[in-house]
């Protein structure tokens, strides 16, 4: 193959640009495959677009080759990722751009799975084609954070939501915690549970609030993210060590799919109440615990493995979000922070025990602050090298 | 008077920004008086500019008068704040600009003072002179928010700064605070130390921390800022009910006043304590109180009054922060927000006793959102009708 070239043409960034903006299209839709456009040009003019709807429907490359209304050959193709080089539910896009007689492919970003990246784009240069990578690699990433994070390290992405008060607090002492936020910013949480494969929380959250964990977005919303009702709910996941669910939670009776899990030691002891719980609608997973403890890496390794969940939101109070930050496997806090004050009695953010001295503070970077209604929305990304004090809850 | 209209060519705009600009370089140094810039202009060419230095120096108009080298009769003039028509240390400057026959003066606000706002452009107009106001109005509050708020309500405008983790924490349970937040923000810090006439603090901090309470900027920074080292230092008030303050404090011998603020029972009471520390370099003051806790009306009452302070920065911990955001006199709050997490165990940013339920939260809004270095510099103003609970500490 050619090797990739890092200079871009005005032109090339147009047209990227513009598949990224397709690719976007597909941005909720599309799980467990990740989001991708494509264009085709020819003399400068765009001649076919495209883009991955949902798994089992064509890619993007051949979404745009289907389309094309003239030949493509000697055609430049903008994809946001590299072409697909193995069969999977659909044949190899690079035999598809080979058989088209491309004369350019113009990629993002490589396959982000270490074991076959690059193999795509080398099935092209060795038909001849043309080939470059890395143009808005930064944007292909971001847009797939959870996919290539899962291609990579066998695990799903972690966003950790919180909403909380300017002082850092989740819920006055009584418990009441409903609204701190505005409606502009709990629009925006739906929003990424429906990015979302699963929308984990505690026992403790369900036995104090009983949530939905639904995805509550208008209709019309739904349609311009290409998603029904049906599909729009991540599937809930409730860490719950001693089988402690009411078989009335309100979520149990949502649309959508709930699992519970639990300890090997609680599902083995308690055929009663796994059997009890499965009747009224959960799903009941054993996992490694310690004590009362679940091991977060197994839960994760479980979504990962048997349910292909690249994209985890964690939504829950200050015991299992500490836990999940303590485990060292949170990618990104999203904190949505209400212009109030809340007072020294109400509730904290996170627990995190073992945090004594100012050295033993958990760094974290800011990544993006926005204004969402009255609020703002921060999205922070750990510091590598940080502390992890435990890895289960 | 003609009546002021709203109508402003591109020009006038372009001319009130360049006074606006000029008023800046005062911003620091002018205390008591508010900075003020001065534009002088003749067939769309400036002829002139000033802006007010210092106290008892040359006002902005009389600056520009003097520099300008050619006559100004019929010249439009722009000042950022309505000539003075009042004998103060200087004679007014709405006399100097009808000595001088200008044909027209803009001005961005009226005198902030109720009681005499809009004399000065009144003397103007009975002179012939075309008189405009409110051109760049919000911004010329903004620049004397103090001057402004202490000419309406007779009391310093009171900004609150916090520098507290992610989760709203300003110290380990062990008391470790330094440092939370970086270097910029520091800086920051030192930079509205000393745009300020008073630094309170609590005694608590005191005992803790030992704080020298002093601006500590670089020489050439401070020369940009027309600023004397000696100058820099705003008054350092301690609120100390029970004159607790050690004579070896390191703020009592450190440039500029310190004044320990104390209750009028302790002052008769302990005759001993008060020449002890006005021995060791303190001035002490008694104001009203309620038990331990010191009316902070009274405290602001006392610096207005006394001190001619109008704008008054807090520093200080939970305690102290708490009771001032609880007596409503804080206008503006501000917090330095590092991208960290301190736990469940460290302190909190506001002890605010009172506040249950959900509806009994402090309202506020953004108004402003700024990174510094790694952290963040959020800006806020309390809404109005915000409950007071208290008005004491």
């Amino acid at each position: 193959m050619d090797s990739p070239s890092n200079t871009f043409s005005d032109f090339d960034i147009q047209m990227m640009t513009r598949a990224m903006s397709l690719a976007r299209q597909g941005e909720f839709s599309t799980k467990p495959n990740p989001a991708v456009g494509c264009v085709i040009t020819k003399d400068n003019r765009i001649i076919a677009e495209g883009w991955h709807q949902r798994a089992g429907e064509p890619h993007a490359e051949r979404v745009a080759l289907a389309a094309a209304q003239e030949s493509v050959e000697g055609a430049t193709v903008y994809v946001t990722l590299e072409p697909c080089s193995h069969h999977g539910k659909t044949p190899p896009c690079a035999d598809a751009l080979v058989e088209a007689k491309v004369g350019r492919v113009v990629v993002a970003m490589e396959d982000p799975n270490p074991l076959v990246a690059g193999q795509g784009l080398a099935r092209l240069g060795a038909a001849g084609i043309d080939v470059q990578s890395g143009l808005l690699e930064a944007e292909a990433e971001a847009l797939n954070a959870g996919f290539a994070h899962a291609m990579r390290c066998n695990l799903p992405y972690v966003r950790l939501k919180m909403a909380n008060s300017l002082d850092g607090h989740t819920a006055m002492a009584n418990g009441e915690s409903q609204w701190i936020t505005g409606a502009a910013a709990r629009h925006e949480v739906h929003r990424m549970r429906a990015k979302s494969g699963a929308l984990v929380t505690g026992i403790g959250t369900v036995l104090a609030d009983d949530p939905s964990m639904t995805v509550r977005l208008p209709e019309a919303e739904l349609q311009t993210m290409n998603l029904s009702e049906a599909e729009s709910h991540p599937i809930r996941v409730v860490l719950d060590a001693h089988l402690s669910m009411p078989v009335d939670a309100k979520m149990l009776s949502q649309p959508g799919r709930t699992i519970l899990m639990t300890s090997r030691e609680t599902a083995e002891d308690h055929p009663e109440l796994v059997e009890l719980l499965a009747n009224a609608g959960a799903e009941i997973v054993a996992v490694e615990a310690d004590g009362d403890k679940l091991d977060i890496l197994s839960v994760l390794e479980y979504l990962y493995q048997e349910e292909q969940v690249f994209d985890v939101l964690v939504e829950a109070g200050a015991i299992v979000a500490g836990a999940f930050l303590q485990s060292g496997y949170v990618n990104e806090l999203h904190v949505f922070m209400a212009p109030c004050l809340m007072g020294h009695e109400a509730k904290p953010m996170f627990f995190l025990p073992g945090l004594v001295e100012m050295s033993d503070k958990m760094p974290f970077q800011y990544q993006s602050v926005q204004t969402v209604g009255d609020d703002l929305h921060l999205v922070l990304k750990p510091v590598s090298g940080a502390a992890t004090l435990a890895t289960s809850f």
